[in-house]
């Protein structure tokens, strides 16, 4: 037997039940070490198919233990190929059944962004720990929402971004928070790539939330704030739409403008019109920077004192998700948290308005 | 005797006076090929110290024939250094008598940016052909004076821009506009270095002009106008101070942001605070860019289809007054015309409007 097939079987069978004071049932916060936590994906697109499916057979504190999908086909598939039970593969309107099921500890939301709000919130209600992807809301009065129900359910909440556990954005914040080559005083972030297919959900305003921005803009917004430790005070922004056939009510194209408390300035472009994928920072006369920086199949790095260069796992969701595992485990507070989540929602809501208007918005971080 | 120095001599004795129509001597459009064009460098500072001497000991149609100057240690150690006559050696005050000089037949304008006009059309009145420093001027009207003036003085006008004439510029030219890539969607063109000594005339608005924008500006502004090929139809900006006790009614930092007719759009960072040279070009998959690009003293290119390499002489000016000499001997209009030059005052009058009144500013290319 494989070590890690003994691991699954082990943690088949170590489920423990509690109730919260909700009523819901949730795990206690130190699990049996044997035990890997059983993640649910909810949504099979092509992220939990090409991405985090893959990476569930190398995490060492959690793994694939089930499945949420409206689709027949790919519940058999995905029943097939990874070895789930039948017992642990939910339609979207048998989901609140997962909380009978102790094989699960984690609900992965890899929906549509409109859908992140509700099934975070199902998932904390039925005492599962939650995995959202990001954005993690359409906007900040949902964060505060899915925020306060996992609190009130005892459960964990995490943002999956997946770039807070790679070690060359690991090291590009060391390097700007630590001023290893000075004090940062402008950074570049940028991300964009060709999305021309008008019966893509990231392109329908009422279920991606805003396009470029919405989809690319935590990327973007993340790599400097990451750089520079700081959170910004306020920002500009620039709106296009180019594609009006299209681009609807989107903008196809923002770039945005951060300014940060110690004097730092970001500039950005995130787009739907083109590929670009690349971080820079400068403290006077050093530099260091990423290309590719955000995707998630790896980032090169160089500076003015020589390359940036780490070995990375296959995928980065290996280290994402077993952060977050141990964070369970631990019953420590997860670094990529929804508080985290809802900072980045607030900074999207100042540059949309921001593109809107045409006017420089401040953001208020005591509201 | 070494080549160049029989050059040398060949021209200073190959003059040929002729008196135009306002009466000023000029040299005929046709010069015998043997006769190197001289040129009288207009203030001594470091670029034409470090760069235009240097480059004009390599030049093969023009040479290094005489100097204007106020500090009476600097004309004696370039004529020494040079080997440059004494009736070649001019001061400010004296500087008309230069129109008497059969020695020299282009002066070139290397003083702070406030002083373009005035010696542009010093030299123009004086027969001279003349090369001017970028930026051409303070503002357009000042270009406008200077083409007007060198047009009737029968002379030509260009305008320093050595990457005209800088072969990872030409390809990239060629990559955006031929649209060898495919058609060019999103720019992203900055340049920056940390400029903290507030004594330099550039950080003084009467002299400068304006701080990083009319400094670094036009690498920028031209670096995305010879990728696209196109003028762009509208701009917005951001200024930023942050250092007061340095940048006093100048902005330390301008982001600015072009759309260009075709649809392409450009996101510029130029700054005072710290280092940055880059630019980048993107079509849809693929991409292209210089690292450093805009700098004198070499770019490096890299592209999703591989490096971007050229060898390049020592000093960029090189090709860039070799081929102004050339278009004096073949009487045709020079590439890095005053017209252009003006192009970049006008964007840069657009952007400095955006940055001061927080709107975007539609620039009328019929005016």
């Amino acid at each position: 037997m494989q070590r890690r097939d003994f691991l699954s079987q082990a943690g088949a069978s170590a489920g423990i039940l509690l109730t919260s004071s909700l009523g819901s049932p949730v795990f206690p916060a130190k699990v049996p070490p044997a035990r890997k936590l059983g993640v649910a994906l909810v949504g099979l697109g092509n992220y939990s198919t090409r991405q985090l499916a893959p990476a569930l057979q190398e995490t060492e504190l959690c793994r694939l233990a089930g499945i949420v999908t409206g689709t027949p086909a790919k519940a058999e598939a995905w029943k097939e190929k990874y070895n789930i039970p039948e017992k642990s593969i939910y339609s979207y309107e048998n989901f609140e059944q997962i909380k009978y099921n102790p094989d699960i500890d984690i609900v992965y939301v890899v929906l549509p962004n409109s859908m992140h709000v509700e099934y975070t919130i199902r998932a904390a209600l039925a005492g599962k720990h939650v995995i959202c992807e990001k954005p993690m809301a359409l906007n900040v009065a949902e964060c505060k929402e899915m925020i306060a129900t996992c609190r009130e359910a005892g459960v964990k909440l995490s943002v999956g971004y997946r770039l807070y556990f790679e070690p060359h954005h690991q090291e590009v914040r060391r390097l700007g928070t630590e001023k290893i080559y000075g004090a940062v005083k402008m950074m570049e972030t940028s991300l964009g790539f060709s999305m021309a297919d008008p019966t893509v959900w990231r392109l329908n305003p009422k279920l991606g939330g805003g396009g470029a921005i919405m989809d690319l803009g935590v990327y973007a917004i993340q790599g400097a704030r990451r750089v520079i430790g700081e959170l910004p005070v306020a920002v500009t922004a620039q709106g296009y739409i180019r594609d009006k056939t299209i681009f609807k009510d989107i903008y196809e194209t923002m770039l945005f403008q951060m300014e940060f408390p110690g004097g730092a300035i970001s500039n950005s472009t995130t787009t739907y019109t083109s590929y670009v994928d690349r971080l820079y920072a400068t403290t006077g006369y050093r530099w260091f920077g990423l290309q590719p920086a955000f995707n998630a199949t790896g980032a090169t790095g160089d500076s003015s004192e020589g390359k940036i260069e780490f070995k990375t796992p296959a995928y980065q969701q290996i280290r994402q998700m077993d952060a977050f595992a141990k964070s369970i485990m631990d019953n420590t507070e997860p670094l990529a948290s929804g508080e985290e989540g809802m900072k980045d929602l607030r900074i999207i809501e100042a540059i949309k308005q921001a593109a809107d208007t045409g006017k420089r918005v401040e953001i208020d971080w005591k509201s």
